[in-house]
């Protein structure tokens, strides 16, 4: 089944609304084995949405967007109009609505009235979430699916009533894919140490996409031949852990911070940091995960130099011999944290974020992490580029990975 | 000028990355006055890639996605081929990448040297930030200008390269706006207040939109009248500030954290954290400014009840009495902070972010923020909702409206 999804919206166009929507009937849609043929993102004008339902080829035309009640909502009227059926009131949507306005004590206005009038001849999926309800077309060789852009009403209605239909009428040639998240190596060198492994997938008519993100590479192999190539697949992941085991971060939906959360709960280990460079960031990707109370303990930011003196009782002299962004340093603030915030392993960084590098004698982006645990204090040098947020991040991913690769060890 | 989007990716179709990308083009390209026309997501494909670019109407089609050096990277040849322009080594290219590889200590694959090839007669765009060069190609009548997809990669060759072109070469002074900032009161509430004024400014055909975002309300007044209407804009915008003056954080580009960092700067104050709920993200936010170190000195993240104690010298048994969110314990993590961090201001937060209670009597989403100064020590109390990362955000916001606040008045 090949499937188009017609966004439409000025507010998604001038870019005040970030098209969440595509992105989630997307995944949505490849899960079931639909290809996405395109996304079209147009504006709310009744021209431009008759000439896309018109030009679209897909088995499926999934519409968001512009049911609602004010003027500049033209979706129903216009795909009425389109498919030569009449605006008629819906007695059961119009129950519906009175409903929702009763169940919250509001006046129903004229349009909310009007949102019951719909068009005759296509199907109604009830929204139970909302007052409009979304609509299927069957006609002129087409089949076209119109829902409110709202993104908790269109899942409500994707999921309650696309959903089970799509799957009892159309053989879904399921798309299988699996996604294997990667850090600690570029995409190019990653490309070139993996080479003859991706040329044994192109054999097995497999394919292998590179998703880039700051600090992390996404690999994700598909087939389009569903099932059959499930073992395949699984087969492929479980040469690629041999070919690069401390590069592999998780699957799926797994990042950095949510592997590492993991593994603190399930060791029963608690952490700490002490950042200089990171300022606290590191600290917030730990704490975005719920239930980090429970392996979270706190931090010290010490920020400017003489606080890693005063809250971490490093001696100026020591930090002036060694330089504050220095391989000792940094190992002093993993120590003085691990025991001032009693935790089992305390992170630590200290670098030159930029855009300047002030009158320190390194390079812009030069960033020393440290790792002071029972058994051991580790500290690694990076060097990262010019951008200031950048180097935040990708100092909070490098911290990260070292936690996990000593989390794995212990 | 009508602008068309191009947006190149699988990763973009079945929803595994959110096309931020082109929410990001369609603002900025509105805020100079051109119109979007559409946003067309396609795959990876040579044939769906020309037809795209074949059927574009508008005057200029600005392509992103597929500039990477792996195999799945296909748009630079197929746009080579398409605009017929051979593949040849830039000298400059191929100087800015080996330079980038050698700041960063790592070899340079023949994939990396291979993106200095680019098609004969294009304009490049060089990428400061990465290894792919943006490509202008303007030929067979047409405009486009392709770009990579890793956003900062693309939102730095756009801001650098191609937004002073197209100043150059377009009118673009049709429209004309201004924005201001606004916090601390909701988008329907605001529009209640602001009522006479929005109605003056209908009377004056000048257009008002409201831009909500989390604990922001941007308002855009604009006019289609350019140049003649540049001094009524500025006397409407003078006349709101008398009506909201405490709501208008700044106006433009300006942020509450870029806003804090001005005052502090120019003020030559210092300012300090102690955080519980937002462990950090109120130190990232103000370290995000380049130039922090001047006036921010560190934080101390007492995450756990226990670090209240233990780093603040608050006794178990005041947390006991008055209960760890509460007006008493933020106000005592707010001066502990400003003695042990020497600083003119400490910000302190306690909170339950969700999206569970734990064994807490408060609601999810209760936020306690304290400031303390060499004048007074103030607390305030904040409701937000359930959703945890949503909790952290807005408490940050209102931390460093607080500090803006007493920052004025200092």
């Amino acid at each position: 089944m090949i499937v188009s999804i017609l966004s439409i919206g000025d507010e998604l166009l001038i870019g005040q609304t970030i098209n969440t929507n595509a992105a989630w009937l997307g995944k949505e849609l490849s899960l079931i084995g639909a290809r996405i043929q395109q996304v079209l993102t147009i504006s709310d004008d009744e021209h431009i949405i008759r000439k896309a339902i018109d030009e679209s080829t897909a088995d499926l035309c999934i519409v968001t967007g512009g049911l609602g009640p004010t003027k500049d909502d033209r979706t129903k009227k216009v795909l009425a109009a389109y498919f030569d059926m009449p605006l008629v009131e819906d007695k059961e949507t119009l129950n519906h609505i009175a409903e929702f306005f009763a169940r919250r004590n509001r006046p129903m206005l004229q349009v909310n009235i009007d949102q019951a009038l719909l068009p005759k001849g296509c199907e109604i999926l009830p929204n139970r979430m909302g007052t409009a309800a979304g609509m299927w077309f069957k006609a002129k060789g087409k089949s076209v699916i119109s829902l409110p852009g709202v993104p908790y009403e269109m899942k409500g209605i994707f999921q309650e009533e696309i959903l089970p239909r799509l799957q009892e009428n159309y053989n879904l040639n399921a798309l299988y894919h699996q996604t294997i998240i990667t850090h600690g190596m570029g995409e190019s060198f990653l490309a070139e140490r993996i080479g003859a492994w991706e040329t044994s997938l192109e054999e097995a008519k497999l394919s292998l996409a590179y998703l880039p993100s700051p600090g992390m590479v996404k690999l994700r192999i598909g087939s389009h031949n569903g099932k059959v190539d499930k073992q395949l697949i699984e087969g492929k992941i479980n040469e690629l852990q041999t070919i690069i085991p401390e590069l592999i971060v998780g699957y799926g939906e797994d990042t950095l911070s949510t592997v590492v959360a993991k593994q603190l709960a399930s060791q029963h280990k608690t952490v700490g940091t002490v950042e200089s460079c990171t300022a606290g960031s590191l600290a917030t990707s730990i704490v975005g995960n719920s239930g980090s109370s429970e392996y979270f303990r706190g931090s010290l930011l010490t920020y400017q130099t003489s606080m890693k003196s005063s809250l971490l009782g490093i001696e100026p002299e020591f930090i002036e011999l060694y330089d504050v962004v220095s391989e000792e340093v940094v190992k002093r603030m993993a120590e003085a944290g691990k025991e001032r915030l009693g935790v089992d392993y305390c992170l630590s960084t200290t670098g030159i974020m930029g855009p300047t590098a002030g009158d320190s004698q390194h390079p812009v982006g030069t960033v020393w992490i440290g790792l002071a645990s029972s058994r051991e204090t580790v500290a690694k040098k990076f060097h990262f580029g010019d951008n200031r947020l950048r180097n935040i991040e990708m100092s909070t991913l490098a911290a990260l990975n070292l936690l996990r690769l000593a989390l794995l060890e212990d």
